[in-house]
């Protein structure tokens, strides 16, 4: 079993604040100030410009995508770490179309981070031969898979609502249809146990900076099915990518497996801190962390629905249905979700009218959730939220 | 003038060690890791999600990307930082292309480094419409500039050589035959004094990790020149490029500028370090460190060919024909650069037979000039490179 409690005291969470919005920005784990200060030292300061070698840094992309593939059920040497999340939108897209030459449609829902779309966009226009883009409401997405879709492009959890798509039915579906599929693990990846290779998932893409805790702007990761990772011609053609990037070919020759998703140099800083992050995980199961999670949105969903009427739920009422967050729609939700900060509960908010909450077991907890609603009903029942302050603050969550 | 000493003393570079291969990756300054620490705690920390407003993490990339415009002669606004090299080379490619539709050859040279070709070779896959690129060599350059050309791609200083292309002549001869420009600053930036604004470049990208001291694996830039940067359609077309992000609209709507060469969540982190670093670049001028860098290289070419007959110079003699580097070529040049590391002077080596040493005044003085030429001779005289360790030991560099 995870010892939450142990979890909870490797993180540093300022003093007065419940910290409901680790579904956009995790928190700093305590060690990664001495952590990064020393690797600065000890391995750049010292080794210079033999730490690519002597310290490692120039496995660290698929050292790091191993500890991540172990939390989204991929196999060894699946997974590569670099980038940002929209750039890996990019890579996976334009190379399941290449899987995928006689289709031109590639299907998503409108429930997709608009990242998603906007990289989609941008390689459609580049391409420019036919291909386009469909996007459909999330609850019309299993209908609408059929052989004239190349690619099937979905976020796992919705961020807006955390409505969960069955990965295994929609991909069992899409393979059926002759279509390829890409996961966006952005809310599922720390927040759920994915099971990518057990789903026959083709490619799935992430970021580390929400439920991993990587801290702002931490890199992203890309996973390519074994059956493919030597079949795919990258788009982004880097030269860490290169079969032997330190020969200086001037011809372009792709990577063995994974590798060949790589594309510029390593961020090893940001990596670095991304590792004192999962080194929290290696004390946690993911299991032990959905079923406490559902627990706290249940806890969170039964108090407020009993406590605060204003507010109406948007988030799937069964746990196996939604991720790891819960929202709420309230009109005057943005002055609200002001106040509730302003009283030291910080989750946050998405036009037009919804309050989201995280919930992170790795350092939230029953008396967090309790505390967080007593909070809540306070504001609402006082109309706390209520003042020009809190109506125009604004805000970047 | 630039006070050089007070510069040496802000970098962190280990006793008994002459550090010549700044130009691959520069030294940590000294108050890169509390600095860091520091940020980790009281902005991350502290902050947690609000630190994307409260600390600035949002403006981050422009912030930063105005402090490099003044050491490359770029315009207020016209720099933005993220991603690698490599995308970037991407994005101005694509952007270029865009902006001379009619035309379908990318001129290049065969002393661009690599991942320029191995990017813009991904990207002539993905148009599938006919470009093609053409590499010459060096040398060829400006006679081969014609009106077939729609986009010139060139890294100004030479990665192996040192050889510096003439920015402004090629500049004027491409726009006069209607060609857009894109010059690669991985070598120039904080070698030199760049000039885009005068040169009237179009595009320019650029790595930190070099001559900026920005750490393994820093953010990268782009310059768009502003009579182009409201015209460009980005082809990585991500959020935080769009016009309004957090309206999270399922369309994508191009940002003001240079904005909309940002792709995803910038790299807080990594900026952070990058920041520490440019504090030291406002302690120097580019200019004085130009006239420094000439001498050193200088002396380091004049006091090698009077005492290692063995060494044959591959760098322009003339220093305003080179960048802030000096390679000689040695047949044996691997294993004699593997003993003068073992002997505490880091250069590095690229095959077949070029040994590079570079010079950077922020740290580097005529003391560790002369001190590095006489390990070279001891080395080269009494042949301490000819043993099987050195022959064989493996490097990346």
């Amino acid at each position: 079993m995870t010892d939450f409690t142990k979890t909870k005291a490797m993180f540093d969470i300022p003093a007065g604040v419940i910290y409901l919005d680790g579904n956009s920005l995790g928190p700093l784990p305590k060690d990664a100030p001495v952590r990064v200060a020393n690797m600065l030292k000890d391995e750049w300061g010292e080794m210079l410009i033999s730490g690519w070698n002597k310290a490692g840094w120039m496995e660290q992309p698929t050292r790091v995508g191993n500890r991540i593939a172990s939390l989204i059920g991929a196999e060894e040497n699946s997974v590569v770490m670099g980038d940002t999340l929209s750039i890996k939108v990019y890579q996976a897209v334009a190379s399941a179309l290449e899987l995928n030459p006689e289709r031109k449609v590639i299907l998503s829902d409108n429930g997709n981070f608009p990242t998603d779309l906007y990289m989609t966009g941008g390689l459609i226009r580049s391409l420019n031969d036919g291909h386009q883009l469909q996007t459909v409401n999330p609850e019309d997405v299993e209908d609408a898979i059929d052989d004239t879709v190349a690619v099937l492009l979905l976020t796992e959890i919705d961020y807006r609502t955390g409505r969960k798509h069955d990965m295994k039915r929609l991909t069992e579906k899409a393979h059926a249809a002759g279509v390829i599929t890409i996961w966006d693990l952005a809310h599922s990846a720390g927040a759920l146990p994915v099971k990518l290779s057990e789903c026959n998932a083709d490619f799935a893409i992430g970021c580390t900076y929400k439920y991993l805790n990587g801290g702002p702007g931490s890199p992203a990761f890309i996973y390519v099915a074994p059956r493919h990772a030597d079949k795919v011609r990258p788009a982004l053609s880097g030269w860490l990518g290169h079969d032997a990037p330190f020969a200086f070919d001037l011809d372009y020759k792709a990577g063995r497996g994974i590798e060949r998703m790589r594309v510029g140099t390593p961020p090893v800083i940001a990596l670095t801190v991304l590792e004192t992050a999962l080194d929290i995980w290696d004390m946690a199961d993911i299991n032990d962390v959905r079923t406490k999670s559902i627990e706290l949105c249940d806890l969170f969903i039964k108090e407020v629905e009993a406590r605060c009427p204003q507010l109406t739920l948007d988030t799937p009422r069964d746990g196996a249905g939604r991720g790891s967050q819960v929202s709420f729609q309230f009109a005057d939700g943005y002055a609200a979700m002001q106040a509730l900060i302003a009283h030291g509960v910080v989750g946050d908010f998405r036009a037009p009218d919804t309050m989201r909450f995280g919930f992170t077991p790795l350092y939230i907890d029953k008396t967090d959730v309790l505390a967080a609603v007593d909070i809540l009903e306070n504001i609402l029942t006082n109309s706390l939220w209520d003042t020009a302050e809190f109506k125009t603050k604004s805000a970047v969550t």
